[in-house]
């Protein structure tokens, strides 16, 4: 089959790999219906991340099972499935109390590429939904988009406690951030401030619920959210980004008390700890166990409440990947959508 | 008036000071009936903490009002009160969030040093609660205990949210983590590891409600953690000393999407972003809004269901203040009681 490798930073190409086989009893194999490029492959994109010679892309991936294991249960061959980054057996105690990104026997989809026309998906039971039928094609989007950022950005304002009578401020105009507009919207948040300078993710951001948008960034961000909640801070801030400077902004924007959800994958931050005393927010983040929240995102999708799909401004065939990296990384597209 | 006054780090003298009178019209003035000293105050005392010339010392307190001024409308001479370490006007939007030690209008009682024979209560209606009539006198070093140490292990243990069916770890045998201990177990944990290696702090720890103890410290203590949680780190991490060492172990000896509080007193602490987005933890910490949990405290005291005032080992006239320091600094006791 063809799937993306990238070879050194900046060298994204489509090639022959092997054909994905059922190895574990509990594995499925799916034909990809879509997959995407995800802001975190940047990372290793642009050499920020280090790379161990050629690896396979793609970890985000909606699809149609044609095979499964000996010991795959609920999970048919036909069915239309959304699966999340981390595979999950969503059985242990750690996926019971709602974080199977922390599974116990948990795998990293990025390690076996789902930018490519097959994919082996592992613990398939646990891993995948299942959508009600074979969805219509103006859904694949959204679907899409609930394997990952729309489930990112939904943990990150979980994790934010975004809700009836807060101000909640997102911290990052990317996909993820985006979705933590909607999410926060779809929680019952009474105010939602975007932070971004980009016209076209303004407005995406205001279609999705943004009450405010703040342009401003740094130390003039957080005085401009200051400046918006009567000089207190936001009750539950998000961060989608992933930086110092982002990680930063995000705390110093949270009220004493407040919650800042932090989604953005961390990348050279270090947070000192007297910041952290003394400003008593709550922080929670990390790999969003967007698991937990698929049959809830599938169903809002399906009934058409929510259209997360929208993120996906750039469609591509599989085989002009390279482009769709570019394009992400000059910040031309928000997110990328590949049909293999 | 004679209090505790800090010239330079080791060297603590108790002399004469002026006596406190009434300034702000919110102030009220008492007689301490007890203070003692904190564990913060051996980071100055110790030269951790930068000293800007002397300082008055102190910021727990019991005692009986003797003045107030003209807008206090709740607090009366000739009343038992118990105090915070932060002054608190306890109706702004902060503080009736929960949040006292970050009202918008807090003083910090260490500025004005409670380790005396009187002192000035800013925002006194805001910042004292009356006990029930005169406490016997065996009651005082409890209520003493609800002025800083009880409270904020209370507060570490409801930010790590300890309670049923939980197994909560305590990180620090100080007076802050036996109470804590104490807190856990008044939240009905199942299950409370108290980390010590010290007999007496163990047999306390044990007295106020550990289930279990464990010696080990730094990568040991974590791995013992995990052997007694089935592998995957104890729910609630209570952290009470505010070192990167007591820091790091906490955040690895919960498991993921368990909760973190942190209570001791940050000091040159630095968390790499990445360990806490992968651990998934919950962390929430910073100075314990302790007023808001006086009242319950205060009535549990009153009613004789808890005795946190077992951590103080030693009582002192204040006179021999600069002994009581010796002793805490030394480890010979827990927490000294001083009476003016």
């Amino acid at each position: 089959m063809r799937g993306v490798v990238l070879h050194t930073p900046g060298d994204v190409r489509v090639e022959k790999r092997p054909d994905p086989m059922i190895i574990e009893p509990t594995d499925a194999i799916i034909r990809v219906t879509a997959a995407c490029v995800c802001g975190s492959d940047l990372w290793p994109y642009r050499g920020v991340e280090k790379l161990e010679g050629p690896v396979p892309m793609g970890h985000e991936y909606v699809g149609v099972v044609e095979e499964v294991g000996s010991e795959v249960t609920t999970i048919k061959p036909g069915q239309f499935v959304v699966g999340s980054f981390w595979a999950s057996d969503n059985t242990c105690e750690i996926c019971r109390s709602g974080y199977q990104s922390a599974c116990v026997h948990r795998v990293l989809m990025g390690t076996i590429g789902t930018q490519a026309e097959w994919a082996r998906i592992p613990l398939a039971d646990g891993t995948l939904v299942a959508t009600p039928g074979m969805p219509d094609a103006d859904l694949i989007p959204s679907l899409l988009a609930a394997s990952d950022v729309l489930g990112t950005g939904w943990f990150g304002a979980v994790a934010a406690q975004a809700g009836p009578g807060k101000t909640v401020a997102v911290v990052g105009d990317g996909a993820v951030g985006l979705c933590a507009v909607l999410a926060a919207k779809q929680l019952g948040a009474e105010r939602i401030i975007a932070m971004s300078r980009h016209a076209p993710r303004q407005e995406l951001a205001r279609q999705f619920g943004a009450t405010d948008i703040v342009t401003e960034r740094g130390d003039e961000g957080v005085a401009r959210i200051k400046e918006l909640t009567g000089g207190l801070g936001a009750h539950s801030v998000v961060e989608a980004v992933g930086t110092q400077e982002s990680m930063t902004q995000a705390v110093r924007s949270t009220r004493p008390g407040g919650h800042m959800g932090f989604v953005g994958v961390s990348h050279d931050v270090s947070l000192p700890g007297d910041e952290l005393f003394f400003s008593l927010v709550h922080l929670h983040g990390g790999p969003a166990p967007v698991r937990e929240y698929l049959p809830e995102l599938i169903e809002l999708i399906a009934n058409r409440e929510i259209d997360p799909g929208k993120v996906f401004d750039l469609t591509l065939p599989l085989a002009q990947a390279a482009e769709g990296y570019r394009a992400m990384d000059e910040r031309r597209a928000i997110k990328v959508l590949l049909t293999p």
